[in-house]
């Protein structure tokens, strides 16, 4: 699918607000996959899509977390995770992208996973620090993503599990074990 | 076993300094197993013997741990981790401890559980704030300790899993589910 039925697709689905980060979140992505030699493409559909189901109703992305067989424990976490999965589930029965990778980029871009692709990744930290962003440690995390994907994914997954901790929020397993499975890569 | 012939056997496998680090979470679980309504006894012995093997070659107990058939996972992460479920082993078989409380106690005073018993919360607590321990954010736990048990223990698995993140170290598995075990519980 071309960028512009693509973005013509998402806007449909968004706000201005989050229309204006999804193109943050593409440039970036663009960029990221240029520099760590990722599919430019598969970054670019999936940066678009990325959030394809973030306004859905709460109980639309329960019901398809249930009727899909997604990982259950899910539900048992932050609404905020939901969309990812859903999205994916969405975007290809919707729009009609098929393409795992992509989808899969989608996802996990909220949660990670142990042993995450390299689109994964560089949609992951995309969606972390497009230029819309602005919140304590993006400058940071934008820094280590010119030098290393994964030292700057490490530092953004690290960010998001203790900006949870500190408001005694629950972390989903997944994130926790991302963090765990990038640290214990690096140490090998 | 009564407190002087407990204190007999630890003080052999243990230095001058652990052993002192024993007599003061010794006092500290007792007086939280009071505040708390925990049994005092098995509060009392299960400090004092929470240590035991923490002088074991890493050998020996990487061999229990396979041995047993204990987490093979814990294999994976820091030895650290591995006196305690080691001590509780060596605690029933060289010391003749039997009680399964006080042995769990002693199993999860490193890592905690999901689930934790009131002892394991009172040994593992005492452990973090008995009066030798110094290090940044003790003070907090320790006044946390004197209002709230679950509070206190929150913030000292937080302390510890932050303390491992900040120097990019895998954390266990089973510490973050006991965050996130805690932390749900008191949402309800």
């Amino acid at each position: 699918m071309e960028r512009e039925q693509a973005l013509k697709i998402v806007k449909e689905q968004l706000t201005d607000h989050r229309y204006q980060h999804t193109l943050g979140v593409m440039e970036t992505a663009i960029t990221l996959a240029r520099q760590y030699g990722a599919d430019e493409k598969k970054a670019e559909l999936a940066a678009i899509f990325h959030d394809y189901a973030k306004f859905r109703p709460k109980d639309e992305m329960r019901q398809i977390i249930m009727n899909q067989n997604f990982p259950q424990d899910l539900l048992q976490y932050h609404a905020e995770l939901w969309h990812a999965p859903a999205g994916a589930y969405l975007v290809e029965t919707e729009a009609g992208i098929k393409d795992s990778e992509v989808l899969d980029a989608i996802r996990y871009h909220t949660s990670g996973r142990p042993g995450m692709t390299l689109l994964e990744k560089v949609i992951y930290l995309a969606d972390y620090i497009e230029p819309g962003r602005h919140f304590p440690g993006v400058d940071d995390v934008r820094a280590l993503a010119k030098e290393n994907l994964d030292t700057a994914l490490i530092q953004a997954v690290k960010n998001t599990i203790l900006f949870l901790m500190k408001k005694n929020q629950p972390v989903y397993p997944d994130s926790f074990q991302t963090y765990n499975d990038l640290v214990m890569r690096q140490e090998d």
